[in-house]
Parts: structure tokens; C-alpha cells; sequence
């Protein structure tokens, strides 16, 4: 960490500085030019406050130069992280392809695509119980019936099942879900991180649609920090002006959490496309990117489907999507689940 | 509502799209063109599901006319709100400042900001007790303790009390305080906007940081649909490539919203700047742009704040700047509080 | 294209502007609705001018339909385009690979690149003699000597070479260049773009760092409309809000492109990365998404390279990367050069 | 500035690179810690190339910390720049308001807009002869009889004239302008910015939708290098994610470019709104921010506009709007013209 210090800064100022600093447990290199006087602070400054720095009237700006992630860098856990998630893992080679309907709608409804997709060979069955909807107005899922169905559909094909959780005050509701999802708008819902840090369960951290990576890392640091070591990443299209797709997917998210972190990070490409013809040539880049998984949206009837219907693939799509998959997952020398 | 249908669509299967959707109570004309095929939905459209029309695959695809909001909107409400927070109103000419620390840090600085910022003229007072920091290592807030501590600055002064919420299990503990507020990162937070929309106390909606206006109007909506009528929205800032300030300020938002909708806008340049000295040149734009009042982070001593001390106003600047609100304020043919 | 008039809008008026439409060879579909009133354009909207309608006062709004560009369109040209470059060929299942340091420096330097380059199998050359840079202090090109050295480099090489245009002045000077690459700041200057489409060579148009794909399909039509049908497009990356890579690749621009327009496109990950370590993976999602090739910086000594040289790989790490490009190209089902 | 090395740099390697950063007439101050070890460069670095340190392998970053523009910067120039234009000057207290059509249509159009504006106090007659178009089948500008009207216009107002400049081919053609305009599409047009160096007169110079602050005061410096002082800059709105304007006025450019540079700095809210109802209240914005100008379009007929027809104001508005800027000017301490 740099702390660049005013021209006009007196050495008393900067002395008292420097002694608050050090009494942080950090060590200061001190350099003055004829244009700045620079600090640079060495050692662990995980927690040295960027804001209180810069908030002393001789600061004239700080840079950090390590990250303010500990749990969740590589630097200091080399290896790959493998997430297990009920019978089947994630990462480390394991690919996984987390497929199933936007929400639940009906035991009929889920069950056809929950069946459609095992068969494809899908490794884990999704399915929203709770919708987070821009509008009021809009189907805001089954909810605890819709949980009800996920389990149901779980003992029907043995896939471990993955859903979104809306708020801390859920997590008794499922308790017998498979992997828990955090969704873009709730990345940064401290509170829920902070509850999810105290089970153990699998939790898959969507990133905000304006998230920087290091802010998705911070939030895995929260559930992290709270002794759970379960967290998968996901990517699923950031906003930028481009009005041609819904959001622009990330791809290069994928080898920059690599080498920051060693959690393991899958693509959706359903929500970044927002339509289904985009749904395979973005399926094809998160696998040759080096993703861990994919997670697809497939409806038996997409043009009837309460939510999203516009991107969902109709289970003859996701079989021809799974054929390609499958090939390009062993190119990799991965292997599926 | 727009619903353009591919070009090789059947007229067996157009026929059936419109008997669907005429039965949601809409009327529909119909154009077909050489290159195109056109329906026009015409009647109240804000139930008709967009994401379900496009997930028709002869919809090539859909364009809304008409907003999807309708409590927040100004055309069936055209007159300005006006909304009581306490001893004080917002709106209509009545011009708020909300002022005080970041976050409520002990009883001596808060109540020395309080008595400071409403010698100044502040016309409610602001404080977190509740933080939500991107990191897990930094300084979370006094929790309940600073609820407390709110409420004995209130009694010293006969301040408002506006403090930020962060999830619906904390409805109890702000039983008694004046304006709950809504941060950037909850504006999607359903559930919460969801139990805000049960209770009768104003709401302080900020927006996100790269959300939408529609989208702030929306979320603003969820809270009118609950019963709650009493909705303030902020701008802090939006998230876009320049690095030279922290999150930019999107002045437009206020004449945008107000010809949208009839709830009052406030403006905080604090969170937008990142920096004190940006603040008053932005406060200047906010009251020239409209808007129905300010959100200002003042500070005893920034230096030695726990968290956004860079942005913090000292007392005297505070004054300073307020001098300067006054006689704008009185330009603008508006009061203060 | 669909207009919305006003709601208040006489009958009268709306006569007049049907009739100015109409008057431009476009068939008119009239809605009346209890809340709004459309007029759907069906025919060649091509020449029919927003800005116009817009201006309209009894005009709310109007929303294009069709796209805006006819000759770079795949509608009126479902066939994929081949572009011819001397001695080879791009697009179709010819996937280039066009690489060579970012600046020409010396005899010497790009000699040494380009015999390494066409060693490991590119097919082009790339070298730039004149530089567009941020900044008046920075090295700005070897200019004219560095166009002499490129020709000096083809005939030792035979790779047909590619290098970027400043001006229309400059088109004498480059008409013994293969391929004519339009940089990214440059992508709408207009004037350049009008004389490229006098000229008969082959265009590497690039998108500009915030330009939307329908402006750079728009800024394609500028030149075939000149005359000029050999244009190759090229994405390297937009501008967004994330810190950890210099511009976000847009991986999605790909499959968008191929399914809008019948021009190539090709992947430049080395100015998406900013860093070497990223090229790699950026350049297996850019044959895994359909691109029709790569454009990559190399230079025989990245730590001495006058510009860029934080991002271009060196011969070695080069070759190693085209190990892995032809597996990939031939996994596709194409073939390079 | 601040070289960050790599932690296992050899001591021979980080002598080296000292030797080469000293030989540039730099002085380093040393820092080795336990995570990190830092060179911090001391005295005048804008010659120091960021790219060639960021290329050596023992780098792992580099952080500029004194800006990389010296002419344009206020540091080096504390007093503002108070620019001549013909008979008018602008900056240091006198608001320049330059109005007129987006494009020069016919000598009847363009002396009645002229008379008209200057009736209602404009300082200068803007009018676009040469038009930068997205669609090469829109209407590119009258071009040179363009430029004849505007000289007319100027003899029967006595305001000088501002037209925007294509390419530096056209400088002889512009030798009789008395301010030359560079659009937001060539604020990087390096030609260009070169050749305007070399002459005298004083540039417009509008900031491109995505560009930095940063680079537009490194493209003024482009200007400034040439030996032109005469340099204004513009700030006309930057391409964000919101949809319900055209271009996102970034009011806090005002302050910041303020503070940086001792250049003047003017808004243009007709093209960052893109509608007529929202330029005066982004105007009234500009005036709080403390710009030292407005650039409006105004047109005698908006709705027969060839170009930009909707965010045009009629002569009629436009008097509105200055009554308002007047008493808004008074306010600020300031003077029109």
C-alpha cells in the first residue's frame, strides 16, 4: 500500500501519521522527492483502512498495491479449491453443468425437465422457488411449495439441487437444499453473507451486474471469514452501453479469478445473452476460458414459461447443447461432474 | 407495447398469440408490412409480460410504449408528492438537508456533529448505525447501540432521524426511527422493499449504482404497491469508466424523474464524490437541477473517521457550504425544510 | 420503424406528417389507441431519417425495427463474405492469424519478429509505422522508414502485411499495404472511412472502445457503400468499469456479428488484456466462439518493445500459443490461412 | 510514479532496471518489505514511459501518481486561461454562449437562426457545415457553401463563427473560422490534433463519449504541445447504461477539470440530452458547476431540422432559456461575453 503525501505536509503531521500507521503492526518505507513524498507501507495491510488514510488532510492519495482478500487469494492457497455438492463436485477438472427450469411452476413442469436434463447429463438440477423480479407485477415464484417440488424432483433423479435464497431469515427453509445461490442483485447483501458464512453448505455468489471482480472476491471473503469454505463463484454478464445482448458476459472474468483466487468459477450464459440461439456460442467460450461449470436454463415449453422464457433452451436444444459440451469438456482433459 | 413477429410466422399461430393476448384485456392492431409484421397493444399493458411475449418463437421481438410502473408514475398522479417526515416535509418546494456523520460512531461525536449540523440549518439528521463495507474487515457500525444513540441526538436537537436499514428483520428495532433508508446495494432487495411497502414510515430509496432510472422507479413501486405512499429517491452517483471521481454524479436523473413521477429527489454528493472538496461544487448543480434536497456527510473530526472520512464535510465547511444552500435555495423561489 | 405520437396530437397534423412518409416511398399501418397512437413504417425504412420524426412535435417517440445498415446486412447477403488479402484468404473457414510487434522499430527488431512469426504460422504480418498515442511525449512511430521496413519484411517472409492508417492523406503512401487497418479511435472518422471506400484493398475495421456493434456495422457501411467490399471487422475489447484488465473483451460480438452481417471477424486479444498472460485465453474464446481469426502483438524483446510492451508475447511463448491455436482451429473444423 | 516489483527479482535485475530508470534524469527511492518491494520515482516523470516499465518482467505494476499532461496542467499554470475568440473572449468570469443550427441548411435558415440568437444575447454562432454522421445515408452537411453562409451570417451579426473541422486536409478552408471545432468522435484524431497545434486560432475541443478526463487533457496537451494556447474544452455528455437520455451529462467534469487545468471548459446540453424539454435544466446545472459556457442548438423550425431536429430549441425557447442564463450568470458573479 502507497500513501502519496501532500507538498506542503509538515514532518510533525507525518511523523504522527507514520506512528498511527506503524501502531497497526506495518512497516514504512519513506521516500521524499522534489514533487511527492511517498509512503509505502509493507507488510500485511489486509486491514489498514484505505478510507480513514485518505480521509487525513496530508493524504493526498492512497494505492493499494496487495489485495484486501485474504481467504479467497491464491497467493495464499496455491491449489485449486474442489467444492463437493451433495454425490457430485466442483472444480479442480470436475465441470459442472447445472441446468433446469427459471422457476418452478408445477410438479408436472419440473419434473419433465428435471428428468430431460439428467438424461442429457446435467450434474446438478436448478430451479428458482423465490424470484427476484424488477416489477411487482411480475410471477414472484412458488416459493416454499416451489422448494417442496425441488426436493421432490431431487428424489427423482438424484441430482442434487441448486436455488436462489432472497433473505438470512430463509435459511431454515432450506436446510435441505443442495447448493445455495446468492443472485446478482443480493451480491452485496452483507447480511445474508454473513448468515451464509455460519453453514456449511455450497454457495454459488452470483456477480452483480456492475460488480468489479475484487468486489465479488470481498463478498466470497465475507462468506468465507464466517468459516465456510464452499463458495463457487459465477459470472453471468456485466452492464456496459452494448444494447445488442442483455449483458455483456465476462469472459476474461474467468482467467482473472483463476489467478487471483482459487475458488472455482462457472459461466451462466442464459442471463448474459437473454436469448436462447446466444446461449451455445457463449456455452463454447466459458469452456475453453477454463470455467468449472456452466449453468443453463431449459423449460419443457419455453414459450410458455412464467419467467425468461426468451432464453430458456426446450430440451432438444440443451440434448444438442450437452453432445458439444462433452467433446469440448474432454478437449480440455476435464471431465463431467 | 410493440410486439414484432417474425416474418415466416403462420397465421394460425398469430391468431393464437392474439386471442392470448387479448384475453389479458388489451386490444391490439394489427399491420403487416413486407418486411415486417406488427402488433400494437393498446389499453393498460402493465401486466402484459414481456418476457413472455418474447419467448414466442414467432415474436421476433417487443418494445414497451408505455412505462411499466403506474403508482410512481406522473401521468395518473400528476400533482407533486409531498411527504411528511416528522416535524418536517420534502417536496414541493420544500427543500430538505439531511446531514451527519457516516456512521454513528460514539455519543460525544454524534452529538457534536447533531447540535453542529442544525446550527447550520441541516433540517434532518443522518447517521449509520448499520454499514454495509465491502469489506468483512472493516468497521461494520455500532448496531443497535447506534439506533440508541440516534435517538438521544434527536431528543438534544428535534431532528429527524434517517438511518440506513439493512434487512427486514430489523423492522422492530426501527420502530422509532423517522426516514429508513433504503443503500444503493439493497435497492433491489425485494424482500426488504417488499415488508418497507407494510409500514407507514418514509422511505430514503437510493438508487444503485448502475441501475436504471426505470429501475429506481420500480423499486420505488414495489414499496406504493405495499401501501406505503411515502417514497423519497436519491441519486449518489453512477458507476461508469472515469476514475477521476468515485461514482458520476448523474445530474440528469433529477429532471428525468421528476417528469416521470410525482415522489420527491434528493441528491447526495458525498457518495458520489468520494472526496470533501467536490461536494459543494456538486451541491450547487443538485439544487440548480431541481432536486428536493441535500445529503451531505459532515464530521467532528474526518480524519479520525471509521469510514468515509475522505468525503466528510468538517463543521465549518459544513456552515460554509450552507450559506451557500441558502441563498441558492431562495434563488430557486424554495424554502428550507 | 414504429412512431408513437403524442396523445394530444390533431388529426390534422397526423395527416401531415402520414403524408411526408408516405412521400418517401414507405407504407403506413395507423393504431389508435385509449393511450397511445402508433404508425408502423413497413417497406425499406433504410433512408427514412430518425432525427426527423423525433423532431416532430406530435412525435413521442420512435423505435427502428429493422436494422440501418443494408450492404453489411446478412439479410440481403445470407452467404458468408471470403475477403481476399494477396496471398491468402479470411473468413469461411479460413481463420488468420495475423501477428508482429505493435510498433516497427528497426530492421533488425521486426525482420527478427516477422521470420519468427511465419515460423510458427501466422499468416499475416502486422507492424505498426505510425502510432495513435495517448500522449504528444510518447514514441509516435518510425512513420514512412516503418512502411519501408514492412515491405522489406513481406519480401523476406512472403506474409502479406497489415498496418493502421492515420489520415486519407496518407493513401498514396499505402498503396503497396495488403491490408489497411482502421484503429479504434478512428472507427468514425468518417472522412477516411468515405476514401477507404474508393479503394479497392481489404479494411481491418476495429471497433472503437465504446462504439455499440450496430455503429461499427454502420462505420462497415460507410466503406462498402463507397465501393469497397472487403472489409474484416475486429473487436479488441470495450470500455467498462472493471480495473483488472485494460478493456473488457467482448466475446458475445462475435456470434452478434456472424448472425447480423456476412463480414468476418476477427479477435485482437493482445489490446483486450493489456498483459501477456492473458493472450492465451482470450485467444482459445475467440476461436471457440466463431471468430475467423486472431490478431496478435509479438516482439523479440517484450521488456525493450517501445510501446505495448507489457502485453506482447515473445517468439517462444508465440510458438507455444500457435501449438494450442491449431489444435483449436482444426477442432472447429477450419483451417489457417 | 511507482514501480511495483515482483517478489522473487533478482538484486542484478532490480539494479538494472534502476540504472535505466536513472539514466532518464529520475531519482528512486527503494522500499524491499516482506510481500512487496517498490521503487518510487522521484522529480519530473512525464517523460517516463509507463508501457516500457510495465514490459520488464520484474514489474509487476506501475502507478502513475503526478499526471502525465504538463502544459495544460494548472500546477505548472495557476491562473485560469482567459481564450480570445474575434471580438469575445472566454474563461475568467466572462460565459460564452454559443448558439445556432446543428447544421447549416440554407442562407435563409442560418441568418435567421443567426439574428435570432444574437437578439437574445448568444456570444458566438455555432453551425455545422461538415457533419459527422453515424449513417452514410444521412445528410452529411452543406460542406463548403456551408461555410460560405456562415461567413455571411457572421457579417450580418458581427458573432464570430464556431464549425467543426473534419480533417486537417481542410485547414485552408477553415483559415477565415474564428473557432475551429473538434467533435467528440476526433478527440483522439492525433493527425489532427498536431496539425491544430500549428496554428493560432482558438479550438473547441469536445471530449469523446468515452473518454477519460484524463484523455481529453492529454489531447488538449496535444494541442498545447503544438505551440496553440488557445484551447476550450467541451464536455457534451459520456455513454453509460442508462437508457432515458441520450448521453449522461458528467456535471462533475466542470469541477474536476477545474482543478487540474487552467483551461476553460463549456458544456453542450443539447447533445447530451438529445431533447429539447431537457436542455434547460442541464443548463442551469452547467452555470452551478461553473462552466464558462453553453453551446445550444437552436433551429427556426426544430421540426424540419435536417439534423438533431429533436434537441433543438426555436428561437422562441432560446430567448426563454437566456432570460433564465442571464439572472443565473448574474448569481454565479459572472458576465456574458
Amino acid at each position: 500500500m502507497i500513501v502519496i503525501l501532500k507538498q506542503n505536509a509538515s514532518q510533525e503531521r507525518i511523523d504522527a501519521l507514520m506512528q498511527s500507521i506503524r501502531a497497526q503492526g506495518v512497516d514504512i518505507h519513506f521516500s521524499r522527492g522534489t514533487q511527492e513524498t511517498l509512503l509505502g507501507l509493507v507488510g500485511d495491510t489486509t486491514h489498514v483502512d484505505e478510507d480513514w488514510l485518505r480521509a487525513n488532510d496530508i493524504v493526498a492519495d492512497v494505492r493499494r498495491v496487495s489485495e484486501p482478500y485474504k481467504l479467497a487469494n491464491r497467493r495464499f492457497h496455491p491449489q485449486d479449491s474442489l467444492i463437493p455438492a451433495s454425490n457430485t463436485v466442483i472444480g479442480e477438472g470436475h465441470f459442472a453443468v447445472i441446468a433446469g427450469p427459471c422457476s418452478v411452476e408445477s410438479e408436472e413442469q419440473l419434473l419433465c425437465v428435471a428428468q430431460a436434463v439428467k438424461a442429457s447429463g446435467a450434474t446438478l438440477l436448478r430451479g428458482g422457488a423465490f424470484k427476484p423480479r424488477t416489477s411487482p407485477y411480475s410471477f414472484q415464484g412458488l416459493e416454499n411449495r416451489g422448494l417442496e417440488l425441488l426436493r421432490l424432483a431431487r428424489q427423482a433423479t438424484g441430482l442434487p439441487i441448486v436455488t436462489e435464497i432472497m433473505s438470512e431469515t430463509q435459511l431454515d427453509d432450506f436446510a435441505d437444499v443442495d447448493v445455495i445461490q446468492v443472485g446478482a442483485r443480493n451480491m452485496q447483501n452483507f447480511r445474508l453473507l454473513k448468515e451464509l458464512g455460519h453453514c456449511k453448505k455450497p454457495i454459488l455468489l452470483k456477480r452483480g451486474l456492475s460488480s468489479t471482480i475484487e468486489e465479488l472476491l470481498m463478498s466470497a471473503e465475507y462468506i468465507l471469514a464466517g468459516g465456510n469454505e464452499n463458495v463457487i463463484l459465477c459470472e453471468r454478464g456485466i452492464r456496459t452501453f452494448e444494447k445488442m445482448i442483455r449483458n455483456n458476459l465476462d469472459i476474461s472474468a474467468v482467467p482473472i479469478i483463476k489467478q487471483k483466487s482459487h475458488l472455482p468459477v462457472i459461466i451462466d450464459p442464459s442471463h448474459a445473452a437473454g436469448i436462447a440461439w446466444m446461449v451455445e456460442p457463449l456455452a463454447r467460450t466459458a469452456i475453453a476460458a477454463g470455467a468449472d461449470g456452466l449453468m443453463i436454463e431449459v423449460h419443457n415449453n419455453p414459450k410458455c414459461a412464467l419467467c425468461d422464457g426468451a432464453q430458456s433452451l426446450d430440451p432438444v436444444q440443451f440434448d444438442h447443447l450437452m453432445q458439444d459440451v462433452r467433446r469440448r469438456v474432454a478437449f480440455e482433459g476435464k471431465q463431467l461432474g
